[in-house]
């Protein structure tokens, strides 16, 4: 057992990304719909990145970079998800570990190198996310630990961790672990095209989920609408706490008769990679400082501008100041 | 024999950047000298990894760099340098090639791994790095493609690569076979520090060198001395063309009587990495596009303008417009 708590412990794909502008041109050339994630295979990989201009890595994944967000916005963190024992693994463990986030899940040996997501940023600031998952398909039961979940006032869980079928299993044991010793579950339905992969699933799992993230386009595809106002009425019922986010029109956050809507905060969009990822940041780290849900989602609201205001997911630097005021 | 020729081939190290953004006081307890490179061991560089924050890797190197850049800006570019058979072999081969810079060295196998330097920006936006070497120490003789420099109009070798032995002998070989083909050769000084390492063999190659790039405290280094004016008195007497830059006072470039000074181009700080490689990028460039030394010079300027204006040393976007301005 962890000599003390965490206030967030986030399950997701260990990924580094790769980041490179390109015209919107490019995105045709190569059948991609823009802002959206597709898995691609190690083939597949090669090709694309060899297409690509020159880039920047970072290290990445939707709820790793929660995770580094929180922390710099005061929160204690964990994360749990799989590199490989390769350059692109150390990099990631590096970032997520100076970011102050315990990382204590070990490198995959011998099998799948690192993930890596190339992402395009077209002149618009939208990035378009084409992710090879490599090591982070082997996540399994057997990389939760339960003395750490157990430790978490959250678990948070990465709808993209559903795409490799071991880590649904380790989805739901976390999920009944957490919940077993009296803590939350939190989930992040990350993508639309994922949602629509995995929707039985997903609605199966929102029994087990106490708060669950989900822009526009996710929340629509989980519940087969068109119409936000009836997938946000179903998501009220369904989970305990829901979080809509909604682009510059901010975010609605409903709890039982409960609504709130929050603002977005004004950015200036540079590359808006990370910017879901920065509001659940935002919002958790709030929570977890004991402040409302109006305050939790307004700390969203200006994580996420800072996020979109320059390159990158997870920003150097002016998190504290956030977390001041 | 390639099918086209080349105006400029580099000839340096193949390092990829780690940088991170650090306060002042990181500098003084790691005991690092502000704006210089340190080479480090592996070791080394693993604890001063451990200890760094986050950071963002890309493609680097001061010759690599330059060639990138001149690349945008327009030239016909070749590249030699080692980088091991590594992932971080695979970025740096991938970026520069996207940067349209031919780069026919084949990786190192089985040996150390491909370069890295640890670089440290501090809140003033200066960089401080710390060097791990890496394959680049194989960098010899055997990777010269006499081809290739015959179809080469200016060799330009760096400073840096003088640090392993094996391509000191490199630099010879390379020197000896422009010039026997009536091409020209050119050297960065790179570093004040590095200078002092090798000032006798740096003195003795300046018989073989026709365009030399160095700054105020790389000339005074070299000729050991605190006065400018001496130094560049030296320089002047020393090679045919000496390209003296000074921050922000420009940059003074002497070609036998003739003298031009050169004022910096306006510029907000953010991350000085690669100013100066910019700035060689710039004049070689221009220089093959047919510019007197006036304008090639203000190519310079106004091309390391552009990189401390932004993070990192190869700017994305914006050389084309200075190509053709």
């Amino acid at each position: 057992m962890p000599a003390h708590n965490f206030d967030i412990l986030g399950l997701g794909n260990a990924i580094v990304d790769v980041v490179a502008a390109v015209p919107e041109a490019f995105l045709a050339e190569h059948k991609m719909v823009k802002g959206t994630m597709q898995l691609i295979e190690a083939d597949a990989a090669e090709h694309l990145y060899a297409a690509m201009p020159p880039g920047v890595e970072s290290s990445g994944g939707s709820v790793a970079n929660t995770c580094a967000v929180a922390a710099g916005l005061g929160a204690r963190v964990g994360f749990l998800g799989k590199v490989a024992d390769d350059q692109l693994g150390e990099v990631f463990r590096h970032d997520i570990t100076a970011a102050s986030v315990h990382f204590p899940t070990p490198a995959l040996v011998g099998g799948a190198p690192t993930a890596r997501s190339l992402i395009l940023v077209t002149p618009d600031g939208q990035r378009t996310m084409n992710t090879f998952l490599g090591a982070c398909v082997t996540f399994s039961e057997a990389d939760l630990d339960p003395a750490l979940i157990a430790a978490a006032d959250v678990v948070y869980l990465e709808g993209f961790l559903f795409d490799p079928p071991p880590a649904q299993a380790a989805f739901h044991a976390a999920a009944r672990l957490a919940r077993g010793g009296g803590k939350r579950v939190a989930l992040s339905l990350s993508d639309p095209f994922c949602v629509a992969r995995h929707r039985a699933a997903f609605r199966a799992l929102l029994a087990h989920i106490d708060i669950l993230f989900a822009n526009e386009a996710e929340i629509q595809s989980l519940y087969e609408t068109d119409d936000f106002a009836t997938a946000a009425a179903a998501a009220r019922r369904d989970v305990a706490l829901a979080v809509l986010t909604r682009s510059e029109r901010g975010s609605l956050i409903l709890r039982g008769a409960e609504q709130v809507a929050v603002p977005a905060a004004p950015a200036v969009v540079i590359d808006t990679t990370g910017a879901g990822d920065a509001y659940a940041a935002g919002f958790l780290a709030g929570l977890a400082a004991g402040r409302d849900l109006a305050a939790s989602g307004w700390l969203g609201s200006r994580a996420a501008a800072l996020v979109i205001g320059q390159y990158g997911a997870r920003p150097r630097l002016g998190l504290r100041d956030l977390a001041a005021n």
